[in-house]
C-alpha cells in the first residue's frame, strides 16, 4: 500500500504516501483498536480526525499532553457535558481517556493494517472509507455514531440506501416466516432493489438466498457482518455467504479476522438500519435483534414495516408490537416497494390480481358496485333504491365504474362485468 | 296500545292517546314504510317530525300541498342542494317526492304498527325511539342516518357504546378466525364489556357465542339484524340468537316479519358501528361488508381495529388492508381495551405474560437489560462497555430495572433476574 509501511506490529506514519492512503490506513487500524460505537474513540476521531486520533489511541502522544487531549475532549463532546447523556458525555467525562487508552493499549502491538488491507484484498475486497465517493450516504444519516470504515467484499459500487431494502427477522424463523422472507427479498431483488440482511440463519439467510435467486440488474444483495468479512458466521452459511460475497456484498465495519460477539451484532444492526430506506422485519419474538434494527432505522428517520402473522405465534409477536407502534403492515413485495418508491413512481398493475382493480374505489363507487346485480340488468332508480344513493350518484358511479371495467351495461339495465 | 287504534290495515291519527305513544307508534309505522335510510323519508323525518312524515308518506297529504311539500322539502336539504350530492340533494331534487309516495303506496295498507309492537312484546320485545332516555347515545353519531327507531328484544337497558366493542368478520371464517374472534369476545366480555355484531355466520356468531359464555355482569352481546327481530337469520344460529335474545339483546330498525336482503344488511352495519366504540375486524376478505362496517366506524370517529393473520390467507386480507389504511392492530382483548379504556383507566397486569415487563422500557434500559449478563454478575464498567453506554446511563439503568424486578445484584456485579 504505502512503501513506509511498518509490517507486522507497526502501521504507516503521517508524512509517507499520499494523504487519502493514510487515511485510509488509519480507519483500518482503528477499526481493529476501538471496538464499534467506542464512546471515546468516537469522539477521538470527530474532534481530531483519523490520523491523529489513531497516534493517541496508540499511545504515542506524550504522556504530559494527554490532561490537555482530556480538556480537549470535554471541549469537543460539546456545551455542559457533565449535565448531556449518553456516549459522547461518558466520553468527556474526567478520566475517561486515560481508561480508554488502557483498554486499548492490549491492541496496539497487533496492528497491522496494511497486513489487514492485503488479506481483504486477496479475498477481492477493498477498504472503503467516508472520504471514498462511493461511501454509501445512507450511513451519513449515523453522524458521530457512522463506522469508522467499511470492510467491503463484492465488486460493486456499494448500492445507495435509496435502493435498498432490509429484510430481517428471527434466526428461529418458522417455516411461515421463511416463506414470506423469501417471496418478499425475491419480489425486491426483481425491482431491482438490493436486499440488506445479517446474513444469520432463518430469516437473513433465505431474505439473502431469494435475492441472490433473482435475475435482474443490479447488487442483489447485501450481508452486513457482525464480525470479519473473511469469516463465514454463522459457519452453516458459508457457502450462502460466499455466494453473496462473490454476487452481491459482505460487509463489516471489524477488520479481518474479528469474530462477532453480542455486542457486536446490536452495534451491526444500525448499520443495516442505516445501509437501507427500508427495514422490514418479518419475524421477531416479543424481544429480538430485528426489533433492535427496526428501532434504528426509526431514530433515523427510515420507513419501517412489518409482515403480520397468527396472533398465536411468537415469532410474529415482535411485529405486531412494531405495527401497534407505528410500523407499516407490509404484506407483499408490491407493498414494500409503494414505501421506498419516490412518489410518481408507480408499480405496474398486476394483471394476476383483478381483485384489486377495486382497491381504489371510493365508498359510494363501492355502494354502486355492491348494489349492482350480477346476471340480469337493473335500472338506475333501482339501484338508487337498493344503495340508498341518488339517481345522479348511482349514474356517476356507473360511469367510472365502466372506465375501470368493472360494469356493463345489458338488457333491462346496469350489471356487474364479468371480471368485478 | 292507544285507545284508539284501527286495527289491521289503520294506524292511530293525531290527537289519541299521549304524544310519546303517538310518535312511538309513527316511528313504527315509517320503519315499515321506509327502507332503511330512505333518502326522501329521512329527509321528510328531519324536516317535518315522525308524526307528519307518517301522515305525508301514507299519501294523507292533499295532492294540492305536495309541491308546497317538495319545495319545503328542497329548503330542508341545505343551501343550494343542486351543488351538493348525496342522498339529501337526491332527497330534495323535483318529482323526488313523488317518485318516493309512488314507491310507499304499495305497503300503505299493510301499516299496522300496534300489531307490530304487541307482536313484538309478546316475544318479550319493545319499541325503543330517539325520544327515549334509554336511546344509545352513540346513534347520535349518526345524524339524520340514524335509525328510526330500534325493535329490541332483551330485558336490560341498551348498553352504551362506550361500553361495547364490535366484533365483526367473514361469514366463511377460517379455523383461525373463529378462534381468535371467541378469544378476543369473551376477552371483552370478561372485562365487563358488551360485544356487538351481526349475528351472521362465522366470526359474528362465534363473537355472540364467546360473549354469552362470560360470567361478569351486565350485557354480555347485542346482534343487531338486518331483518326483523322475530327472524332468527340465519336459520343456522336460530337456537344462538334465542339465547342472545334472553340474555343480550336482538336489536333491528326493521319491524317484526321483515327479511333481510343485502341492502338491508349493508344499512345495517352502520348500526354496529355506532353503537360501539371500537370496531374490531377479526377476519375479512378484500371486499368484504365488515369492511364496510369498519369504514362507518372511521365515519364516525370510532375506534377501528383489525386482527393481523397470515399474509397467505384471502380471510384476512381485508384485515391488513384496514391495518394498512390505519386501523390499529389488536391480538387480544387487552389490546381492544386499551383502546377504548377511558385514560388513566388501566388493565391489571397480566401476570401470566411476564415477558411483557419489557415492554415499557426505554432504549437505553432495554440496551443495558440486553448487556447483563444471565449468570455471573458484571460490573458497571464492564456494562458499559458491552451496551455502549456510560456508566452513569448503566447505574440509572440499573435502578430502573432492578425496581421492575429484571436485574439483580450478585457476586461480581450485575445479572439478570431469573423473570428477565
Amino acid at each position: 500500500m504505502t512503501p513506509g509501511h511498518q509490517g507486522r506490529g507497526g502501521w504507516a506514519v503521517a508524512g509517507e504516501g499520499n494523504g487519502t492512503d493514510q487515511v485510509r490506513i488509519a480507519r483500518a487500524a482503528l477499526s481493529r483498536l476501538f471496538e464499534p460505537l467506542d464512546p471515546v474513540g468516537v469522539l477521538l476521531v470527530a474532534a481530531f480526525g483519523p490520523e491523529e486520533a489513531l497516534r493517541i489511541a496508540s499511545g504515542r502522544a506524550p504522556a504530559a499532553d494527554l490532561a490537555a487531549l482530556g480538556t480537549a475532549l470535554e471541549d469537543a463532546a460539546g456545551p455542559d457535558p457533565g449535565r448531556a447523556s449518553g456516549p459522547r458525555a461518558a466520553a468527556a467525562r474526567p478520566g475517561a481517556l486515560a481508561g480508554a487508552l488502557e483498554r486499548w493499549a492490549p491492541r496496539v502491538q497487533h496492528l497491522a493494517p496494511e497486513r489487514d488491507l492485503e488479506a481483504t484484498a486477496r479475498l477481492g475486497g477493498r477498504l472503503v472509507i467516508p472520504e471514498d465517493a462511493e461511501w454509501p450516504a445512507g450511513l451519513l444519516g449515523l453522524g458521530a455514531e457512522g463506522p469508522l470504515c467499511l470492510w467491503v467484499r463484492g465488486d460493486e459500487p456499494l448500492p445507495a440506501a435509496e435502493r435498498s431494502v432490509a429484510v430481517v427477522g428471527s434466526r428461529d424463523a418458522t417455516g411461515y416466516g421463511i416463506s414470506v422472507a423469501g417471496e418478499l427479498a425475491r419480489g425486491v431483488a426483481d425491482l431491482g432493489l438490493t436486499v440488506v440482511s445479517g446474513g444469520a440463519y432463518g430469516i437473513d439467510g433465505q431474505a439473502h438466498r431469494a435475492a441472490l435467486s433473482s435475475s435482474a440488474a443490479g447488487v442483489p444483495t447485501v450481508a452486513v457482518m457482525a464480525g470479519g468479512v473473511d469469516r463465514y458466521y454463522p459457519t452453516g452459511n458459508e457457502e450462502l455467504l460466499r455466494e453473496v460475497a462473490r454476487r452481491g456484498h459482505l460487509v463489516s465495519e471489524l477488520p479481518p479476522g474479528a469474530s462477532p460477539s453480542k455486542h457486536r451484532f446490536l452495534k451491526r444492526n444500525r448499520l443495516i438500519a442505516a445501509m437501507s430506506a427500508l427495514t422490514v422485519v418479518v419475524e421477531a419474538r416479543w424481544r429480538s435483534g430485528a426489533l433492535s434494527t427496526a428501532r434504528r432505522a426509526v431514530d433515523l428517520g427510515r420507513h419501517v414495516a412489518a409482515v403480520p402473522g397468527s396472533v398465536y405465534s411468537a415469532n410474529s409477536a415482535g411485529c405486531h408490537r412494531l405495527i401497534r407502534d407505528g410500523a407499516a403492515c407490509v404484506t407483499d413485495a408490491k407493498e414494500a416497494y409503494e414505501l421506498v418508491a419516490p412518489s410518481g413512481e408507480g408499480l405496474a398493475e398486476d394483471p394476476s390480481a383483478p381483485a384489486r382493480a377495486h382497491d381504489g374505489l371510493s365508498l359510494v363507487d363501492l355502494m354502486v358496485l355492491e348494489a349492482l346485480p350480477v346476471r340480469r340488468g337493473a335500472a338506475v332508480e333501482s339501484l338508487a333504491v337498493v344503495a340508498g344513493l341518488s339517481e345522479a350518484e348511482i349514474r356517476a358511479g356507473l360511469g367510472r365504474l365502466s372506465l375501470v371495467g368493472l360494469c356493463e351495461r345489458s338488457e333491462g339495465g346496469w350489471r356487474r362485468s364479468r371480471q368485478a
